[in-house]
């Protein structure tokens, strides 16, 4: 029988990825959890004639409520947006109640560990430990940083379509590896994550290739022909300055904007100073590695993502704006 | 050679267990970290004759001087007061800087999740975090709860030497199963458990037996052949209005006084209430099983260790008073 999912968040980046692999394995029964002011969106409306069922319930229902309708479904995957991190806490809640064999929360993020690098990643702390105490299975999947969001811009303006944000800056010299993924293989490996048994109540990274930005933009220049000229270099201690600076505003007031910033400068600290992005600190801080789990998986290389930014096949990332 | 460890907290009890175990084991070189102020001790002094090193520093020290101090010791065994976690902070820092190969954070408590559940563990989190923070490599070891403070007072008196405090209270219908260990097992597993590579950067349960108080009550009764009439039952409702009592008395002063009321609070809201305390709960939590690592250890016994208190052969614990 079909394994009964249900997706938070189906309609946002991750979560479209892992509900078009879910689909695609032809193994799962997909429901999309849509809140009752997002059930007439055109995103939710789509999501039907794909095969997804809706459930529309709101996560301030009383949790006996809540736990009762989540009850049919074996496994729960959260791909809650960045700013809403807590918002799953009520949904963990009423888990704990209806006996979710598997709820899987919004990780999806970058390898960082808790305690003060990243404020976001603090808040996903949060979201763990509510499972941990309430003694849910869960799986914690991490991913590294999308090739769709660390390629580096191109001077002659052919990158242009594939994201609504320039990437120019190479931070504290380049020489960082940090952990890559192709957005769709996000889906691919979740899907497999989800159906083994080995991955309940573990941490695993899903990750495409290791790079730092000097061969991003080495490998930008081979595929394109172009020279990057383009790029500025900011500094560690500029890198630095600008997270404590992001985390006083933030402090100052705490809005949409605020979070975007610090969120940012923390993933730059946390990835091009800390080096915190990475498979030996991954390992280190106890995730499971998908490549040893699933070598049969070939994720998409770097080289091939800057390939179809060139040839114009790239999907844009955030067309229809940042998460808010 | 001999592996150089570094102990804090030496003279505690759990520290003397494992400088022991470590000295017996023979392949250890023990050096016991001090504060300037206790290094005059009676305890501290009867160290060196049995073959432990003393290295009199401060952990107010500047980082880099810290550094320089504990550069020699390939692992450093945390075993500080429960009311002083925090203290390990700044020699978590200088560990980073020496290079330690591995820092076992004082844990050697009962198995329970971060995130609001119990005060110590939340304070022990944050000294974990400042370790992933740090990349400091690691080995987290739980233990239970000592035999030596599960056991049921007899009416007779004859268990009154081997505790400062009585053990009469029965919690929630003392039917939950718990993780004990004799306070000997804690070195003898330590000893081994800081030998071996596979519990590098991982969390380990070393523990002897899981029992509830009614069966603890019952291995009394059968080697005193008394009848325990003397005790009180703790209703499930009281220990939960008791741990809610003991926060608010913690939150309005942070004392002594209030601290130990509020773990004692929590410890039986946990183990006895929750059902935090419990192998089962360890595996889900990431936990190596240190019964698993080392089948050779056979662990001192519940009832053994009742034998001794009739036998008049058990050691008092906090002899020298509770640990401030």
């Amino acid at each position: 029988m079909a394994q009964k999912v249900l997706v938070l968040g189906a309609t946002g980046e991750t979560g479209r990825e892992i509900v078009n692999a879910l689909l695609a394995a032809g193994t799962f029964d997909v429901t999309a959890l849509v809140r009752p002011s997002s059930a007439t969106k055109p995103a939710v409306l789509a999501l039907e004639p794909t095969g997804v069922h809706l459930l529309i319930a709101s996560l301030d229902l009383p949790v006996e409520t809540l736990a009762a309708q989540i009850k049919p479904y074996h496994t729960i995957i959260s791909c809650i947006g960045p700013m809403h991190q807590l918002a799953q806490l009520p949904l963990i809640a009423a888990t704990a109640l209806a006996g979710t064999q598997r709820f899987v929360p919004c990780g999806f993020t970058t390898i960082c560990p808790p305690g003060g690098v990243m404020y976001m990643r603090d808040e996903k702390e949060r979201v763990y430990q509510a499972l941990w105490v309430a003694k849910v299975p869960y799986t914690i999947i991490d991913v590294g940083f999308w090739h769709q969001i660390s390629f580096l811009t191109l001077p002659s303006g052919r990158s242009k379509y594939a994201a609504i944000f320039e990437f120019k800056e190479v931070y504290a010299g380049g020489e960082a590896k940090t952990l890559l993924i192709d957005k769709s293989d996000v889906g691919r490996f979740v899907a497999r994550i989800v159906a083994d048994e080995r991955t309940v109540n573990k941490k695993v990274v899903a990750w495409g290739e290791e790079r730092t930005q000097r061969e991003i933009k080495a490998i930008m220049e081979e595929v394109s022909g172009e020279t990057l000229d383009n790029l500025v270099e900011v500094s560690e201690s500029q890198v630095r300055a600008n997270a404590v600076e992001c985390l006083a505003a933030f402090e100052a007031e705490d809005n949409m904007q605020t979070r975007f910033g610090l969120y940012n400068g923390q993933y730059n600290l946390s990835k091009f100073v800390r080096g915190d992005n990475t498979l030996t600190n991954a390992l280190y801080l106890g995730y499971l590695d998908a490549h040893v789990l699933y070598p049969d998986i070939s994720p998409v290389a770097f080289r091939d993502y800057a390939r179809e930014i060139i040839e114009g096949k790239a999907v844009a990332v955030y067309a229809d704006g940042f998460p808010s």
